[in-house]
């Protein structure tokens, strides 16, 4: 049976229990005030390339999404995003919950496109009775995006641009964020993001962690009291330095990037092998996500001898699944996916 | 100067008005427990064919809508509505502030149409990962709707059985209900509605009224502790009486109905002489709102004479504009904007 | 049968009434923007002397104060509050349903006192783990509190004074104002309260209108969006005017300053016979509402002879009750109900 | 330098660590639907004598506390506190940011009595306004208590009688719920807090694991659609097999109780210690929190020496501070710990 649901089957990259263990009986101040958590948002500044900026730790992408954006929007604000965003489906209303709207805008293979974003705000203020409608407040990507494209460094750059005209925050949920940055052909670097971003996260928990992702602030004090935001939302973790000693890891020695490039380049092997076995690609994507068209005949072959990700279902009939490959992809589980994935395509 | 911006320009009814004046120096106790809640509610009930039913009084529309769909959902679950319905767009967020989605569906003229909402559940429970997502908990619909358009009897019929299989209560928003029950052609009566829906309101506001809606649960009891939801949304009069008064003046010789039916008299004058100046309507309706398409110059050769209500742009340039009749418009204001609108029509 | 339960069994001034009359059939935008509101809010700033503030007009106190305090706190603030303010207790947990914690301290007979105040501002703020504690984020209080009693001036200028050390807004809630300024021996001003209190509202629906509270900013713009904010919390009156003409009427030639002198000259004449007739008032009050212990056999000689409000129950087994005088109070209703009690006075 | 300040300074009892690697590379479905988590379910709900309940893993006590209360309440309910209780105090507002009230009453010790309780709801029920209140929907009590103090079992049978009386859920927060367990004297067994409370965790983070709450319900399918209530509430984490295994080695081999056990016979040397020294306790605690009180000059001499938890500032000017063993504290560190103290107790 193979297993391709999901990046995050897997513990974490054996560098990092390793200095989990190392440490364990060491004595630190909770919430996040050690010297690891010191140490790994100090690697991260540097290579974002804004020293002066500031890191906050917290467990998953979900609890960001609502922290961040709670924190950040003002009562009768919501927040812009494109309608198959992650915090548009697929976190339970975890925004509303915080009393937002997630502003729905069409999205194009999952981005929210510049000049989607651009219509969308020259509407609203075109809109005589737009003071009875909910502000846009400031926009939400995904990079990768939820369906594994990637935004061009010039689309990221005028999506900033007009958030700048309008004052709105761009941030990126950078959940893949280290799938994107390796990508073959992407011209988007971490400092791009940094420079074009109000905040974005750097995805731990599907790139090596057990759990974890690094909110960046490239401007430091730039959300008050952001602590107590944290920890209202139930997201300030105790033992803060398990946070710190795990992307202390991933930013020592490359290791984030060098990792995620391997996902890569399982991914695109994967690619090429659906390619010549002469299945539909769903979505042409560079990243670490393949998103897959599949008939019921191919569905049922393959159920007992790989398991893979369910994304939906399309008007006909046939179902859209999900490959994800990951840092901990071994080779020779790919040879033997693709061997299934060869002999099914020969029966069915 | 013709005004036909919309349906609440005026103040109330005179009949209202005077029983306001005869009953101003009596006593009465607070929020609603007073003599006329209770006559007002007892006769809306008979009309309604629900005689074992609860009727609560509010002040306007986006309270009642969020107070009501704030107290039906659970934490977990969302409000399905038109993509146009009014909780949608126009309510500055007031459902998404009581920490509930508004879980939008493509519209047909404002309509939610049964096989959209059946489409609608079959997809959710389809997908695998539906417990990541809102629950459906309930659905939204206007009647009439924001375009002025109506459902039919078995639409209707239609949408309260779909929501019985999921157990979700249907709550329909009548702002407008009179002038869509005296319309030309509906085959729904109030009872109908009262039959179909769970919870409904009967809207004062822009029917005769000050202000004022009345909110009708067929089912007494059927949600706990509503009173206090009351309280807590900021919507229980403390001169309770002032809505009672209102409705159990509306409620008494059909007055609610007779005043709806001049509106609609006043429309369709309005609505065949458009057609007859050459106006292309935006949308067919049969109640009190006519929705006109005009381009730029006819906007300018109006202004100034006519004032009505700004809808939309579309992308060829042109304005949806609004016009509303209402209980209180005269004929000879409709003759007169007629009159002009013809003007208009000839020198542009 | 003498009321005497509260000070909202009426319905409003006559000279309301008059012009609500006489401008029936007017035809005027919504939402605030027309003429009459235009000519209350001078008339109220000019009051106030801060002739370049802002006044918005909603329906009820409940409303206002989630409102105001929902647009004012960053999300991880709360209100300070006595214990026994009316947002602490009997809003039905309207300001936590905006999200916010109400921040309760000890009350002296309903009052907030100054060094109450400073003193947990100080612990605040002394207290190591004061991050992980909601932020006191502004201060409510009451005039007259829920108690009937009064602050001075100078109390007012001290919390002033502490609010603006530490950047917290002051917001009085003056449900009651009127009675609140024209009692005996106050030395506060409505300009005082305009020169202290960052936003305050001046009640209506208890000092002779129908319904409808004056929320004042003495600085314009103070509050961005906030015309959104009241659309969200369901408060934005449709037929605005009606607002708008009941404060014009009350703040023309004196008349709300005048009704409630009324209302204070009655509820002396009812204090002073309580005590000549050996009633043990609970606190000793200057305004229109009178605080009495009743034990239970003279609640019970009461009972159909005068309905009074339930206020607490004492551990001692007695009761306090509250009779309210109003701007439609009866000089000879006062006598009869003096009669009343000197009748149960002498029995029991 | 000895640090005393929290029970939450180290990382994880080894044995959990060992588990982490030795299972680090499986593969295994998120979100807690895994082989592990399943196994700890099971051995949790044996120790607590409900094989028929549910567990749900979650990361941290806020994030249980906010979760668990957000997912019971109805939306015009509170939950009823000692306004000692952390939820009161320490937790940000994280409650009232679900939109719900925290309804203090005074603790006693950090308790909340079941005396105190019930004349709560008899005020309650007995104040003729109490619909305009919010209602009491829940309790919740922490054991211990955040001063370390211990419910007895006649105590916890009367809570739960209470709030069976009033239909209310007992929801107890065991965040170091092992350390009341294990305490000498105590009645309480792990049993009797299922058989008692309707919801209840089992505090991980503080009490060996690196992070964690095992989050009982004695009766299976009691809170409906729970997992999509942790989802919005950013609480489900995606490798939840690190919660599973956590807990699958606490509850093997009696690990939980026995580390449990090792915490007191530190805290109890250190109790000794601590009056044989001459020190003066706040409170007489029997579990691992010890709270003493320390004049400024004793504050002084500890510094630099000694690390421990600041609690309160007392109105004579002392300090409350809290010393805290945990399973992780080695004796020789409580013995030069007690060397220091003494040195400082002479020297002052």
């Amino acid at each position: 049976m193979q297993h391709f649901d999901s990046d995050y089957m897997e513990g974490a990259h054996p560098v990092i229990l390793q200095r989990l263990l190392e440490t364990n009986m060491e004595k630190t101040p909770g919430y996040g005030t050690d010297i690891y958590c010191e140490r790994a948002e100090k690697k991260i500044l540097e290579a974002c390339g804004c020293p002066e900026g500031k890191v906050y730790f917290m467990v998953g992408g979900t609890q960001v999404n609502s922290t961040v954006i709670g924190a950040l929007l003002k009562s009768y604000e919501g927040v812009v995003a494109a309608d198959t965003g992650h915090i548009s489906v697929h976190e339970a209303g975890a925004v509303e919950a915080t009393g937002h709207k997630v502003l729905t805008v069409p999205g194009v293979q999952g981005k929210l496109l510049p000049e989607t974003l651009k219509t969308y705000m020259e509407t609203y203020y075109g809109d005589e009775n737009h003071e009875h409608m909910v502000w846009p407040g400031m926009v939400y990507i995904s990079h990768p995006t939820e369906y594994g494209t990637l935004y061009t460094k010039d689309e990221l750059e005028k999506l900033h641009q007009i958030c700048g005209e309008y004052h709105m925050p761009l941030f990126l949920d950078g959940a893949r964020l280290g799938y994107g940055l390796m990508a073959d052909g992407t011209d988007v670097t971490l400092r791009d993001v940094a420079r074009n971003c109000d905040v974005f996260y750097i995805g731990g928990t599907k790139v090596g962690a057990l759990f974890g992702e690094a909110v960046v602030l490239p401007k430091s004090g730039w959300i008050p009291h952001f602590f107590t935001s944290i920890k209202q939302h139930g997201a300030l973790l105790a033992k803060g330095r398990i946070l710190g000693i795990q992307f202390d890891s991933l930013f020592t020695d490359n290791l984030y990037f060098e990792i995620s490039r391997h996902a890569i380049d399982m991914a695109m092997k994967l690619k090429k092998g659906l390619l010549e076995r002469g299945y539909t690609l769903y979505m042409d994507t560079v990243t670490n996500q393949q998103f897959v068209l599949l008939d019921n005949s191919q569905l049922e072959a393959l159920a007992g001898q790989v398991s893979c990700g369910f994304w939906e279902k399309r008007p006909d009939g046939r179902t859209v699944v999900r490959f994800a490959t990951s840092w901990a992809t071994r080779e020779e589980d790919v040879d033997e996916l693709l061997e299934i994935l060869g002999q099914v395509s020969r029966d069915v």
